[in-house]
């Protein structure tokens, strides 16, 4: 300030009311003060401007891994949608890890964003009151928020998950493997639930060795499926809880001389080119992100009414992979 | 402020000495200020706190489309290095609109932001400069800035697209096609004049029908290589200028009678799976984004020297597709 008033020849007190917008400046006062601001390259500062209005025309998405194809539609469906009702989107991955969800999501609502949509990886959600409180509107989808109200956005992963498993055991199967993310993941353990529960409506025991719950690493799944396939009980068919796992297996099976049935949790591209062709349980990201947009954008533009629970179906998809018959019974 | 004073039975002048941390103040009312202020829900303001700091330890990336699978790894290693470097990342996509890049580099900035990673949608960066001057530090990865001096980050485009085209050229093939990104895109320029130089240097005429620039949907690449594998000089190998046009292209062929070489620019998942597998001139993102976010950090860490340009290769993957001999000559 003090050479913006030097360069306009005037007192400090009158850039102040130039920038502040207060009366007491003659036209031609008020229009050298810019002229020096713009001479000596200020540049507008939203920080300040933030402070004095309600809302940015932004709202930020955190999601839990930039790299996981899964999360592509989803993410640009939000974007679509934040674009169409004319806001910024700004992303951030937690990469899994709670603390940093709540990092970035604290660093979002500092940066004064209308609104959130979250791929929670934390289950306590509690830091976000005084946010809500202030007014950020926040939305959780594909897992559920803890311990706070919110509208969220979910796939009915134990009713795909019971479905595909009933379709391996339709086609004559009794010792399946199940392979998932780790423990404490909502999507993982809904999807080991619903696995469990088509595997009992179907009177079928299961055997210590065939649930596997952890990283979903190439690695980790390599050594799970090779352990599963021996042995003196060797299941005869996988379902795996989500597209990382299936595509190691796709991989394991190409490799494998006996083959074995597999269904995978969540579609991927070229399953269907792949021979077999892969069957899979599919959500819809695109729907499950515009799903969500649209209750942020709902609650933004004024919606007053209790948070609001969507859940979505799962669809199964049968390419091949998943109607091989057992080899051993 | 009203409100605290209020609740903490002092004046006005008293909560703004504590939130400013000026003297004056006894430790006792300065805890039944604070008090008031948690018991009131009051948010800590970083647009305030950024005011008066220079550094905020969070760095921008604007990229060109959330879904593009090439993107991932490259945002994924830029927030790996933006993580070691004890930043957050934020990210937003320009879906190659010039003047949404535009917005957000300048929205991010208004966030104040340390630094920016961008790949660009336009082709001038002039809007930069003022950002430029307040320090702020831009790396441009995968394709360069316009009009400004900036680091760079690219891949050398034109010379894989020229090892790819020879490649098809040992095999026998005479007549080659090539589908591409819109004019304009440096990616989609620099790879059509490395499929030009490949086939001048072999002698070889291009026919007129055999280049198609424009929007990668699937839709216009299956027009295109159904008129390209027509007519009178019908085109026996296809050499695709990015992932989205390959994995079209992977589809159509797996439909097509006669058998058509076929190399794409951009590693794809699963590639190696297909039958046959997809030979490949294969880019690598995490590279690109690591090095493009060490650059950056070096900025941020004082480095001042000129603007560096890196410029990595790229490396031609045989896996079949690409070896398949001409079935007209």
């Amino acid at each position: 300030m003090k050479d913006v008033a030097a360069r306009a020849g005037v007192g400090l007190k009158t850039v102040s009311r130039v920038v502040n917008g207060e009366p007491g400046v003659t036209a031609e006062t008020e229009s050298r003060v810019r002229s020096a601001i713009d001479a000596l390259g200020f540049r507008r500062n939203d920080s300040a401007r933030i402070l004095r209005k309600g809302r940015t025309a932004s709202i930020g998405l955190v999601l839990e891994d930039l790299a996981d194809p899964f999360y592509s539609p989803l993410s640009r469906a939000v974007e679509d949608r934040a674009r169409a009702n004319a806001s910024l989107l700004f992303t951030g991955s937690s990469a899994e890890v709670p603390e940093r969800e709540q990092e970035l999501v604290l660093a979002l609502c500092a940066r004064r964003v209308d609104g959130l949509v979250i791929i929670p990886a934390g289950d306590d959600h509690r830091y976000l009151e005084p946010e809500l409180a202030a007014g950020v509107a926040v939305v959780f989808v594909d897992r559920p928020a803890g311990h706070i109200d919110a509208d969220t956005v979910l796939t009915d992963n134990a009713g795909g998950s019971r479905d595909a498993v009933a379709h391996l055991i339709a086609h004559g199967h009794r010792r399946i493997g199940f392979i998932g993310d780790q423990v404490g993941i909502h999507t993982a353990d809904e999807r080991v639930r619903g696995y469990r529960q088509a595997m009992e409506a179907a009177g079928l025991p299961i055997a210590a060795g065939w649930v596997s719950m952890g990283p979903t690493t190439p690695e980790r799944v390599r050594v799970e499926m090779a352990r599963m396939l021996g042995g003196s009980e060797p299941v005869t068919a996988f379902f795996m809880g989500n597209n990382r796992v299936t595509v190691t297996a796709v991989r394991v099976l190409a490799d494998c001389p006996r083959p074995a049935a597999l269904i995978g949790f969540d579609d991927f591209e070229l399953a269907d080119l792949l021979r077999p062709g892969v069957t899979v349980v599919a959500q819809d990201p695109i729907r499950l992100g515009r799903t969500a947009a649209d209750l942020l954008f709902r609650r933004l533009d004024g919606a007053d009414e209790p948070p609001r629970r969507v859940e979505l179906p799962a669809r199964l998809i049968t390419r091949g992979s998943g109607e091989i018959a057992p080899t051993v019974v």
